[in-house]
């Protein structure tokens, strides 16, 4: 349903012109007439009107205003679906009481490393192991990732821990080559609008992670899972790692209130990275814990034996013993929600 | 007029409600039923209706949004007053063809500093002279400002220059004193929004350069306008100054777009800061050029002598020379835009 | 410390000319020459460097930038002080192992309603009341407050419930009254950088409650904390309360990553207030656990018992039933992370 | 150069290590010791360090910051070509004293609209056509755009009227096509860290345009530049189309500083967007008027012969009367900044 706003120096005309367009699509209207401003409240499935169309009204003779009342995303909707989106990995659950955890290095390196971390995240009660083979860098001179090396590494690493494996994609020629090794796909935030990508994942069987966009509402977020859907993967995994404020004490400011918000918005699970979020490794404990009190689905947490060579953000990474550290700390809280970790 | 947009679950009991609630307070309704959402749009003069009684309304059972389509502020609007404020400051004007030009230094340091500044600003054509007597600075151990006798020192600059003066005010305390000495009352950014200030210059009978706040939207920027003249004072000068965003190149990002934006909501005259906007006095020039092009109605420029021995703000100030070279060439491009300076 | 960055023109006399300067006031300097500039770090006690100074050096011939090591506060930093300050407040104690809650109106209405309040916060457990006499408002013709009226009515109910009182302050020439009244005074976002009422209430035996600003950075706010303490008065608890950024579906931005930031930088409490950061009581209660998850040291809730009829904010607000369930729920999550509510 | 802040804590035994690492990389370092910090200078050309080894000496013992002073960017920078760079186009030049302007339709729609336009805005005084043929839009269900048939519509349209074409690119995979059509491939401001599509233009012999992202620092624009640059491909044209800000009364922040501040910078041509910076057609005017005068290389301004009837963003479409109007009172603006249009 659409409201439309005229302005005080519209004229019945430019009304006239206006229900007749609202009756050329199949719809009626009621008008209130204010002291000042007229108002076009439209009735019937409003839903069909494009974009499109919606700015014709906007650009229309009189019309001061057009507001739409329907979310303009329906799949990820509430609406939609009333029940919480449940799952399924190889015998993990995302969008259930327990709360999974993913962890593991930003930027797979080497082999030994890999499995090193692998084995001691297993240890420490990690159900997932990340790690990116294409790395997204502000600086082309910086490291880009091993590639499909990588890809083979996190595949043997999964296999010897029994963890599937999250990997992220940025270009859909990668496709084929990272389906043969991942587990859930990851889009990562600065690919949250890159609507082809976003198509491509759509038309996969497996689990898409999608992360928000350093500036994007939620709105925006809504409908890229949306894009996903549209082609047939219902299974989106929404995960807020911070947004880009005027704040530079944090690398972003972890948005948490999104997570009760998307919780009322859409029936799809909702975790949580704090250390993207936050940006520093002893600020990365109490914003998980702070998560999982928000009622996150899940959390994402990078882990580096050796964060002082890590390659790829190693300042917000945690050592193995913190991270063993903090999965203790995170049960209790879990529970005091209602929750399991 | 407020359109009242129910969700999927209200009852009929629950419209019925809202219904009686506005039959309460004189008020008629069409409602709109759509296939998910029913919308009921109120007639009648709802500018009585306070925020108050408004967010009563968002509160009812079965509500999912209450939107307000009037203009919260009045006196401040372009529909309240169709033709451009202009206000007269001893000779000068501000609002009309011409672009009056307010130059000075930030803070008054000393007396022979301020008439050296004083005279050749005068001499390159400024209209009014600026400077803080009170200052408000981030740190408490900062120069704070040479309070009366910076105040007298101005007074005396501008009996000797011709130029009218203008200057803060923090606390409402100073008003008395600081009305002795100044043309035009300066509202400063960190204090849009001190209500109480507000309603104390809205008594008075000298105009009022209103600083839009560091984050504050246009709308509350009017809002604060409306507060002053609320009580009475209708002459006011809004004053963009830069807002805060991530951005950190500049110390605020200028919002140009503001002006034209504005030109359409108020009557009242818009001027532009760039000094604060852009935090560097190499950027002052071409921001200076860009303002009047945007259609801006004066500008407030910061002068010093010498910069490196500013007391407050020396990195964004002009050297008399600099600013004498900008005012000529800020004629021409007056001039392209249909105006003077 | 301060470190001064050449540019790649600076000559050796521009070099030379800022040793000097340097040594005027007591100082020496190493010089690092790389490739393409030229590094001055400053040794000595640059404490006291004004910030005039340091501008000074920003615009000498030849830097390119001028950076400060210390923090521009010093009562507040955690370096002058490293224990946590504990507060304490007729037998309540802000700072502790036990999380104090601040529960009340937005606004004093009456004494029929803020009594009613008041029992019922106290019976769910509730350590201090809030309620506000003087109210800024965006609007000037919305509801301002009861003043004085009001003022009472907190105290009486204080006197009846045994809670202490917090209200706020919006205009220094109200502290008198204010203080004969209140146990904690209140300083709203919009006055944090009302440096004037910073100093005055920095005179005062009374804790303040300094909120952080609506685009305030970390440092800013302790900035003003540093205004207070700088008159004497070294009992400010910081409060959290969102921030404004670029997403709409909430009022604003809930930065609980502040929370663990300050316990680093300032020995100050730091407490959340939930329901001005999201603007939304059905996301109050999940904030209010996530900020004592993340460390916070006390909570302040609005609780109203008619929202629907309140005459500010009644949308935040939490009815009283809603708030003692909320309380119940708090005290497993403050005991998972070793606190009492 | 690095700088290496080291806390209050740092043990001798900390300061040895970080020497002895500078040490193993070629590297030298002096050290300023104060009163409460010591500081590392690092001497010898550290633009080989990368960002990982950067990172690493951040998460050593004892260090409280490191800074860099060298831009992470080369190619882009002034300090590597002083000289403008000039980019010619079938005729056209980009970076000259002339400002061209680009113009059309958002998307392109049909054959008919699309001459119709093209020949207008020539007859205008336009340089070059632009007209997207892949959309990136917000919604999946919205108008996706015309593909390779709408390619050939600006193909045909640019040599009907001479005019060079513009056009987007989304997706790596449409790269061959779109470059058998298209003069300038464009970057749009979703795809701004894009990192494989950024490489993969960089490989092409035709000038990039480069959106400024949403929320993109004018470091990570340069940074995006360089991306481009470091394939080889140096024709590099920079767009600003406004930022995400709090604001609301506009569809972005237009930040016009970013035209001086960039030119300071880089030597890159800068062009301004003034239609997605504002996103109303009537602000258009005024927005690009400030846009010649701060400095701007260039402008893209959205024509569109029946704005009520565009598949995308007609909102901020002019119609070609409202363009030829815009182009006849640019050129004294132009002219008063000593340029030509």
């Amino acid at each position: 349903m659409d409201i439309i706003v005229l302005n005080r120096n519209a004229a019945e005309k430019d009304i006239r012109h206006i229900l007749k367009k609202l009756e050329g699509k199949g719809l009626k209207a009621t008008i209130s007439r204010g002291t000042e401003r007229v108002v076009v409240g439209v009735i019937g499935d409003t839903s069909k009107i494009t974009e499109e169309e919606e700015n014709a009204f906007r650009v229309m003779r009189g019309v001061e205003e057009v507001m739409r009342i329907l979310k303009p995303y329906k799949l990820a909707s509430r609406d939609f679906k009333d029940k919480g989106t449940i799952i399924k990995v190889k015998g993990k659950i995302i969008g259930g009481k327990k709360i999974p955890v993913i962890a593991g290095p930003c930027a797979v390196e080497s082999w030994a490393m890999l499995i090193s971390i692998a084995e001691k995240i297993k240890a420490a009660g990690a159900s997932f192991i990340r790690g990116g083979a294409y790395k997204p860098r502000t600086s082309p001179y910086a490291f880009q990732g091993l590639g499909e090396e990588g890809l083979q590494y996190l595949a043997a690493a999964s296999k010897k821990t029994g963890l599937p494996v999250v990997t992220e994609i940025m270009d859909p020629r990668d496709l084929e080559t990272i389906l043969k090794y991942t587990d859930v796909i990851q889009i990562g935030a600065r690919n949250m609008q890159n609507f082809r990508l976003l198509l491509e994942v759509g038309k996969c069987k497996k689990p898409v992670l999608l992360k928000r966009g350093l500036s994007a509402t939620i709105k925006e977020w809504l409908m890229a899972a949306e894009y996903v859907m549209s082609k047939g993967n219902h299974d989106v995994i929404l995960c807020e790692r911070g947004i880009r404020t005027f704040e530079t004490a944090t690398r972003n400011t972890l948005d948490l209130s999104a997570v009760p918000v998307l919780k009322q918005k859409t029936h799809l699970p909702v975790i949580v990275d704090p250390s993207h979020g936050v940006g520093k490794w002893d600020l990365v404990a109490p914003m998980a814990k702070a998560a999982v009190a928000a009622g996150a689905d899940g959390l994402i947490i990078e882990v580096h034996t050796n964060p002082a060579e890590a390659m790829s953000d190693g300042e917000q990474s945690l050592k193995p013993d913190a991270f063993k550290k903090l999965m203790a700390e995170l049960k209790p809280v879990a529970k005091a929600v209602g929750r399991e970790i």
